[in-house]
């Protein structure tokens, strides 16, 4: 496996100049493009790696998968009175879909869904923009892990479209609390910082039917982890999901931070990272790398 | 496996009253709704089934499955330069879609993605109109499958939405052929009838890497059997794919007709049939099957 | 007058190099772009003319005046049932509104509304296709005046935008008659061709309450031609409806043949033509010569 | 006049009871619905009037007409790099295509193009919050002119909308100052509460060629005024533009308070109020006694 990684490393290395880095806010796009990781994690607890699988990096949209867990722990079936299951079929940040569907954003990967589960884990907990950092050191047993405040900061400034999103969702009564603070806590769980070792263990109980591998503790229930693979499987990579099934066929959320997370259910859970991007926001050398381990491993679940 | 069946129709056959029958055509509208039958079909080679397992039913859109089949024997990859492979995200016909995506349809599942793809088909045959029957004939094992003239006949009078979606795609520069003659195969393959048995036959093919049992013929390689079924998995349910990833969790594929074909990889194919529809257009019994086989089996993919 | 015309043709004339000729079929790409005329007819019968002004030229969409004209004479307010009134929002060709809004056009300039129109005109004539031909003819009072069957030849060739928004409001129950057949008439007006004098004297009844110049035939009521002004004035130039109004202040409509007709409600009527357009559709000459007019007479009526 | 007045005052009163005054805020929603005024300014200075024409009334987007006169005044033709001429074609307040054109709003007198408008005021002005409420103290002669502190307090709390909407062009580049300051000077202007013979006599530059009545003093030029006019003409009855200009054939401009104004260009300007509103937020009785007016004495300009 440790080889496999390797020559993976080395043919999808030359990718990561193609594309570009994530520049709707300054702290990212100064982001070194030339970097390149890959981490996995399997089921009996061992890691394999290559590249820059050391380097934290900004998690950006994989946060979601833990807000979504952390709203199943605690609302479970609630969650979908306010948040739909189904594909959006346009980009991740469109109105348009919003304003049809009554203020019901599609589901909880594109940002207005994660918005919406925000102001569902705002409501739970007094210093709400604490409990994810503390969720994925648990997650991760790595107490270093934080949030880049510069990032967090810069995507504050740069909060117009989430705000519009935010206060569409509240203008049609799908918005509890006050939209300034839960978006300062949306975006400092986004700012989140984690390598992609950090990352492949932290969502390991996906791959093991709910159960965090070390701790043996049940983070959610076996039921649940099919679930939300599921709704990753069908709307995990902005408008990319049906060609990341079709090529790949793993269930995974990416970040435009550059990293992918993907889980092959019973056996292993992998992150890559590398920050250039594709047209669709989805890292350029990370999606290569997954098709490739998908094609030589049969990982595909279809 | 064959008490189970007995038991999930048994609980199941009183969903048989709610929703109703498709009656956009009156020729589907006279169906009697209390119909409803399971059948499986194992990669051993095994039959189970229950309830009205061997009546034939109008396949309707589950014949997309079998025109996406043969495209992809002919065309390969040239398929995706004419249609996209993500969700729609909207209605299965909706024109809004298409008209901003300049005339590419969003995935084959969807009416205008069948419609080119049955243009593409049209390109290749002389007898266009006869290829899928003599495909499902072989593949069922089942020289009696036909065709219900009555319907195919009703559904070309009432062709207005379809013929609108071809003119659209045509104006866009995405269909070769003449629209009505199209529209005439296509129609045709939707008014196929066959049992639950002879579809959990026909497509056995997807839950055993692209070989046919029984006469051990590649339909597909293994690698495109997987991309169908991937495609199946997040758009083979018009608006509700998201909903049946996250509660049964198999690639599958519905018709109005009532039937819902289901794969699990590697293991078996499925097929359920109940007339009555929800509002998505789905199979209300057929549905509320699937998801207790996939409880009670463990059989999600994710 | 005459001298007014002269001088702003010559100011006009260098724009004609501006813009292209409308190519979306053959037969109206070959037309010489270097054509310019001005026509204007007063209430008191008097014709003014500069430039091309005896040219016949492709009418186009001015024939959707002519034919709500016959429409609001067999059907009055009926009409109103199947078209709306209000101005589109969006290009004159789009299906998303037609299915937003199930089958009812914006309003009868659009070519959906138009298409409807024309449906109306069909149940109600054995010889449809006749009908607007030898009604112009005696508005024009021109008996030479006759349809280019080239142009609509390959009109219907190219039907198939207009044959998708046809068949989508036949969907919604809103088209009585063949597609094919009303198509074959609708194409049919689009390409009568007439003179930029032909089409002031033609519609001088909207400019004169109704009444027909020279025959003082009650062509509409006073009352209707208000209506009929007020529409053009909110719809009649595609997306540019706002600016003309803006800009020219005058009830108008144009054509994708470069011509455009304006109101000076009980003053005048003006046809202007050069077959050179801007993006909206309209003629770029054409628009220019109006505002000048506009400017320099102070017609606008608002 | 007087006589006339005061029979379309009987006529229409009894429609004060049809409809419902606008409850998207608690402050409006107390409203008694069975007031109903009409006042007229002619151009020679004498004012007519009939019913409750001197109450005032919160003039809502009738003030989007004083918003877009000073941006006129100052701005010119800049303004139109930043909004649009063209009727939106849809609803008031949507997002769809604002999102669609990249945070263009159509036209000055949607919700988007009136926050614009206040983007450009408030740049220009230190305490741009009091420009609208002295402008129509002067125009209207009237120093007893007021904001409602308690509507406008209300408007703020339910502006999630027009936040969302202020966001969402911010997110496109098109909105300079702080969203909620801008925010609070727009609900501010719309909370102004004038009466009909206030609005008939603040409005009358727009009959008179851009000259005020009674001070002499140019509001507009005489070209602005008919822009602005031609600009009420398309766009100022929100989604009823068109069927007004079909049955009353005037300029005008409505708010959700109930009140409409309404231009005769080169006569004299109208002010109706009735609180309740049609479903397309028309008041009901207002646009029922422009409607006989304008049968009546023949003020359509087309």
């Amino acid at each position: 496996m440790k080889d496999l990684l390797e020559d993976i490393y080395k043919q999808c290395l030359p990718l990561t100049t193609k594309g570009k880095v994530a520049d709707y806010i300054p702290a990212l796009a100064k982001v070194n493009p030339n970097q390149f990781g890959i981490a996995i994690y399997t089921n009996e607890g061992k890691v394999y790696s290559a590249g820059d699988a050391k380097t934290p990096f900004s998690i950006q949209s994989i946060s979601k998968v833990f807000g979504l867990t952390l709203a199943m722990q605690r609302k479970g079936d609630d969650i979908w009175q306010r948040v739909g299951r189904e594909p959006s079929g346009l980009p991740f940040n469109s109105l348009v879909q919003l304003e049809y569907e009554n203020g019901i954003p599609r589901n909880p990967f594109i940002n207005a869904g994660a918005l919406v589960i925000s102001d569902m884990i705002e409501s739970h907990y007094a210093a709400s923009n604490l409990v994810m950092k503390h969720f994925v050191r648990r997650l991760a047993r790595n107490e270093a892990i934080k949030v880049d405040e510069v990032v967090a900061a810069s995507e504050y400034e740069h909060r117009s479209r989430n705000a519009a999103m935010a206060y569409l969702m509240k203008a049609f009564g799908n918005f509890d609390n006050d939209v300034e603070k839960v978006l300062l806590s949306y975006f400092s769980n986004c700012a989140i910082t984690m390598s992609c070792i950090d990352l492949a263990k932290s969502v390991s109980y996906l791959a093991n039917n709910g159960v965090h591998l070390g701790t043996d503790r049940q983070v959610l229930t076996k039921n649940q982890t099919k679930q939300l693979n599921a709704l990753m499987a069908t709307s995990g990579l902005y408008d990319e999901a049906g060609r990341f099934a079709f090529k790949v066929g793993m269930p995974g959320k990416s970040g435009v931070g550059g990293g992918i997370i993907a889980i092959v259910p019973g056996k292993l859970s992998i992150c890559v990272w590398s920050p250039s991007l594709n047209e669709a926001g989805n890292s350029y050398a990370g999606l290569a790398a997954l098709e490739m381990l998908s094609e030589y491993l049969g990982w595909s679940v279809y």
